[in-house]
Formats: C-alpha cells, structure tokens, sequence
C-alpha cells in the first residue's frame, strides 16, 4: 500500500503538475528507500531519479505539491443540439449538478474513490433521464439489457456485468462481482442468478422502461437502424442512406472517476446499450480498457459509440499514453479523442492520482460535470461550459 | 490499403528485424511520398526519416528486408508437469502439428490471415484434447458455456460471442458477428438465436462434454475450487487454503496469430473458460485487447487465467509497448508475460507485421507452436522445445 503510494505521488510528479484549472494546493516531502524507487515503473522512475535529493545513500527524498481529491462525471456523449429545449436541457443539468454534490460530498466526508464512485453513479442509474438503470434504452425485442463496471486504480480489482434486466442498481452488482467472486464479469442469466444469491434490490423490468424510449424504439425501427440514444427524436434515414451508419442523434452511458487527496483512483460506467441494439450486444462499457479502466496513474470512464470505443480500447489507451509514452492525462486523453475514435463518437471523463481533471469529446456534446479540491467547478453539455 | 502497407514495412524496419528464428528474405526498396510518411504514427515516422534516401524533394525512398509469412498457436498454457504422461502428450503434439500444418498450407496458397487464423482455431476446436469446442470445460452447473473472439489487424475490425452452448464452431460465430452486424459482441441467448438465424451449424451440447471435463468437474467440486483446465487431475486443497487460489494444474483456451508476406495480421481466440466456473462467467478471450488482439503492428491471442489477463489487458498491451514505447515485438510481449501478470497465469502467442514470433508464457508450459516462410518451425509444450 506504501508502495502505491509512492506511485501515487511519483506519477504526480512525472507529470509536472500542469493541471489547467488546478492549482497546488500544498507542499510535501517524502523519504524513501531505493528498493522502493526500483518497483517504480521506468517512465516514473526516470522522472524520480532527475528529481531525487540523496541526502543518505541509497535514500531518496522528493519534493512534491500534493493536488487534491478531484471527481468527474458523464451522462452521456453524442450529437445534443444546441438547440435542445430548455424541458430537457434543464432536468439533465440538475441531475448533473445534484450528482456531482453527492461525489464532492463524499470524497470530503473520506469515503473510498470506490465508494464514491458506485454511490454517483447510483444516482444517475437511479435518473429516469440517462441511459442507464431507469431510463435505460430498448433493444429491438422492446427489453432492457443493462450493463455496467467499476474498477479500483491502485489494486486493478474490476467487476463487470451484461445483460440484465430486474437489477435496480447494475453498478452495485458488478462490484459485487468483483468482491464476492472469483471471476470479474458476469453475464445474463448468471450474472441475474448471482444478483438474487446476493439478494440486490430487484423489480419488475417496467421500472425501466420509460415511455420516452418505448417511442425512441418505435421510432428507430420505423428507420431500420440501431440508435445510440435518447434525448431526440430519431430523423429517418434518406433511402439511400445504409442502415446502422451513423447519424444517431444522441449517446447513451453514464459514469463517474474520482481520485482522493492520497492519489487513489477508481471509475465506474453504468448504461442501457443502444437503442434497437441486438438482444445479446454487448457493448464497451463492461468491457475493462475499452469503455472503463483506472490503474495507479488515472481513472477513465467513456461514453460514445461502444463498438468505435472497443476497437481503440479507449480507456486503457489513454492510461498506456500515460505510462509508456509519458504523456500527461490532458495530452493522453486528448490524442485519443481525436486521433483514435472517429470523429461523432466518443467522450469520456477521467483524473489522474495528480488530481487533474478532463473531459474531452470528438461529438457535438457530452453531458458533464467535474470539481477538484481547491474549488475548481464545471457543470456542460456543450464545448463552452459553465463555470460554475 | 496502399497506407496500410507502407505502415507494414515501416514497422518492420522500427523493429530493426531483429528476429531470433527468422532470418531476412530478401532487400526491397520502395518510393513514396511526403503525405504518405506524415499519416505514419510518429514512433515509426521517427525510424522512417531516420534512415529516408531523399532524391526527389518530398520524395522518399525505403530500403527493407522482407521477412514474409509466419504462423503460431497454442493449445493452452499452465502447469503443465514434465512428467505428464505420453497417453497425454502425444495427441497434442500431434494435433499441434496438424492444425500448423494446416495453417501453413492456407498461406502458402495466400489465403487471408483472417481466415487462416479462423481455419487454424476451427481445428483446434474440433479436437477433444483442447479447452475449447469440443472438449470445452464445464460450469458449475455442468453446462458448456463456449466464448471466441477474431480480430483484423488493419481494419481492427473484430467479432466475439459468448455463453455458447450448442454452436459447433464459435470462431466462425465471432466472424459473422464481425461481418453481418453493427455490432462487435453478441453474449448468450442472443448469441444462440443469432447462430440459428446465419445458420451456422449447431449441436446437442452433450456434443461437447467429454468424460474427461465430466470427471474434472467432480473433483473440482470436491476440491471446491476453480480450475482453469483439463488435463491433470486435481489435487484436493488442503484445507486451510482457500478456494478459487492458484493451484490450478493447467489452463485452457486455444488461439492463432498469423502474418502474410504482406504485413496483414490475424488474430482468433476460442475457450471453454474455467472448470467449475459460475454459470454466466466471461474470461478474456472475447475482450478486446485482453485476450484477444491486433493492430497494423501485431497480432496477439492469451492463454491462460482470464480474470488476471483481463486486469493486464494483456493482449492491447503487447501493441502499445510496440507503438508508444517503440519495443521491439519479442520485447512487448516479454515484458508483459513477466512484469505485468503473476507468475503462473499467463502465455501468449503473437507475430508483428515484420514477420517475427513470440510464444513466451510464465507457466510450466504452453502448448504451442509456430512457423515462418523462410523454414523456421517450433513445436512444444515445455520451456526447452523441440525445432522440427
């Protein structure tokens, strides 16, 4: 645990801190052995030994300023208008406000990033505006088929599940998952059955089902096409348009990272799938690297077209950019976003254990918000957020 | 496609062609343009430039040697013991010896990667001696519960299914996931009808169970403990360990890389998962980038205890030390085998656009084996292997 510490405090400094909206909050000194400095990984290590100050041999000392816990969370990437009605613009923004005060809440009351991370996401589970838990999507027999993930930073514990459709809170489940099993995914009927063995709150699959997205299936149907979401009513293809290309109006997911004031981190990402998806699709988010991943140096959770986020295994992407090219979170997630994903379909929210923050999207919006410790605040939908 | 060749060979000279078995083909020299070189990733632009003949301005010239066509599978890695007896051993090597031979013969005739490696895997899998297809382990229920997964390296196009219980060849499911739908991962039941609707061909799941898997099955639940294979027999916990921890005697799944002459890479993957797994359990064979992988760099396809490949992301991460870190492919795949997953859990088989092999694995054994066009060929199971 020391030693994760360490690491903790190492990447801080490898990455120079550069934190935009961040600003120090404090310095620190530790001490540490050499057999400590020689478990760090190499990028860190390089950065260590240019800083180090050998008072004894053998010991290093490290200077470092200590940033802070920071949280950030998503409900949802994709093509929002800008001319969203204010009746569904502002319900989402509450939601989003009201969830990230819970998180910040939390994180200063010292719950766990891991708590703090299932109890947000519980919340916009809970939301009957997000894709995810009530209000999650249809598939194209009119079920519900919800998935969800959470993984710890430090310790790379994750559990995972697909395909259920009576599980109140998935999120809740998929750390059971991966705190009462052997195995870190569960699908369908076993990961149903497991959810009954541990007696999680369960109800009649019509608690998710909202009229919205009975209309939202009719209307993808109607079209012949597989639609990523939900806010906006679907346009029917041009004929010669090919079915399942692009043009989905809206992306689904929600999920929430939080990193606490020590460097740990944690990530969770809960979601209905796509509208008249297959029954059976599985998409990114249960999927460890793909849609959901954290390790010592940052937390990712994604948003977007889960097929595109697969293929780029976004979320481990933006942590190896960290750790194999020495890349900061801002530059790592950025190059992701832009250079890996085609453009229109993916978002995604993430801190490191530096406490920075950043919520980067290649659509026209992504429903988000995000605090850090020393006060910084951001409510958005939009590229131009609130400052809040 | 002309892009992806050049990435092809641009890949072979970044990794200096420093393959131990291979030796080099022949010299090739090819011209391009500037626009070319620019849409390279920068860790091969680097390489490129470095060793550039500039004879027309915007013009540059590339001096390669090419490596051509190689081949690897495996038939799952663990602890194998030395001792297994020849009743055992023999019908592996033989049937690895088969399943390369008809690998071989399907690039030799050019068929595609895509299809040698599905070829390749179908074998595997209608061999009872191997964790998957026919011979696949049993869940706790006694049940097959079958997953596979194929990707393209430079598409990354990919397929995968899991929770099969009566399709004969799951590999080939996973292409026509990859091919007939907008989605990468169809699980279970939607699987199931997915299979019935392509018509692909299906079975009674009895096909499946051999006496072997019934009898492990039983003294996995004596022992009460997960085992990740099939060959040995178990050997009762004592009683002061806990269930579900190591000691696992051998680990299962079978997999293919494959390379043409021309840089295209392949990768298939297919398991019957754990003996005495939880019913609805995944592993991560049909998680991209965990157990199955491959990009315009390499291909990769894991073997060995899921859950701790799954954290590892083990496959995506032989890719990215090739592309962010600039390893060579024997190095990446070195790395990860010894640095990144506990000793005991994990084996791999991969093969870079150059035309290089790896099969290293931190088990007792692996079975496996591989070839190259320029004469090479490997069969094995323990560390010291045999050359043919």
């Amino acid at each position: 645990m020391a030693h994760e510490r360490f690491r903790g405090w190492a990447s801080r400094l490898a990455l120079g801190l550069l934190s935009k909206p961040n600003t120090p909050k404090q310095q620190k000194q530790v001490t540490f052995e050499a057999s400590t400095l020689e478990t760090l990984k190499p990028a860190i290590y390089t950065t260590l030994t240019e800083t180090k100050t050998q008072n004894t041999p053998g010991v290093y000392s490290l200077t470092f300023r200590e940033m802070g816990w920071a949280i950030a969370l998503h409900g949802g990437a994709g093509d929002i208008p800008i001319t969203l009605p204010r009746e569904r613009r502002e319900p989402r923004e509450a939601a989003l406000r009201h969830c990230l005060e819970i998180g910040v809440s939390a994180l200063k009351a010292k719950r766990s990033p891991l708590d703090v991370v299932e109890l947000v996401v519980r919340e916009l589970e809970n939301n009957p505006h997000f894709n995810a838990g009530r209000g999650s999507v249809l598939t194209n027999k009119g079920t519900v088929e919800m998935e969800a993930c959470i993984m710890d930073g430090n310790t790379k514990k994750c559990g995972a599940v697909s395909g259920l459709s009576t599980v109140v809170n998935t999120i809740s489940l998929a750390r059971l998952v991966m705190e009462k099993t052997p195995h870190i995914y569960l699908g369908f009927d076993g990961a149903e059955a497991f959810a009954r063995e541990q007696g999680v709150e369960t109800i009649d699959e019509n608690h998710f089902i909202t009229p919205e997205n009975v209309e939202r299936l009719n209307q993808a149907k109607e079209a012949n096409r597989v639609q990523i979401d939900f806010t906006q009513p679907i346009q029917k293809d041009p004929p010669e348009k090919a079915p399942f290309e692009n043009g989905d109006s809206q992306i689904g997911t929600v999920g929430c990272v939080a990193v606490d004031s020590e460097g740990n981190l944690a990530t969770a990402t809960s979601t209905g799938g796509l509208v008249n998806k297959m029954v059976g699709r599985i998409g990114d988010t249960p999927v460890i690297g793909a849609g959901t991943y954290a390790n010592s140096l940052c937390a990712v959770s994604a948003t977007g077209r889960g097929e595109a986020i697969i293929r780029a295994t976004v979320a481990r992407d933006v942590a190896a950019l960290m750790e194999y090219k020495g890349l900061s979170l801002q530059e790592a997630a950025a190059y992701v976003v832009e250079e890996c994903v085609p453009k229109g379909n993916v978002g995604l929210v993430a801190v490191s254990a530096a406490g920075e923050v950043t919520m980067p999207f290649n659509t026209t919006g992504m429903f988000r918000a995000c605090a850090t410790e020393d006060g910084y605040s951001e409510i958005g939908i939009w590229p131009s957020s609130m400052h809040t």
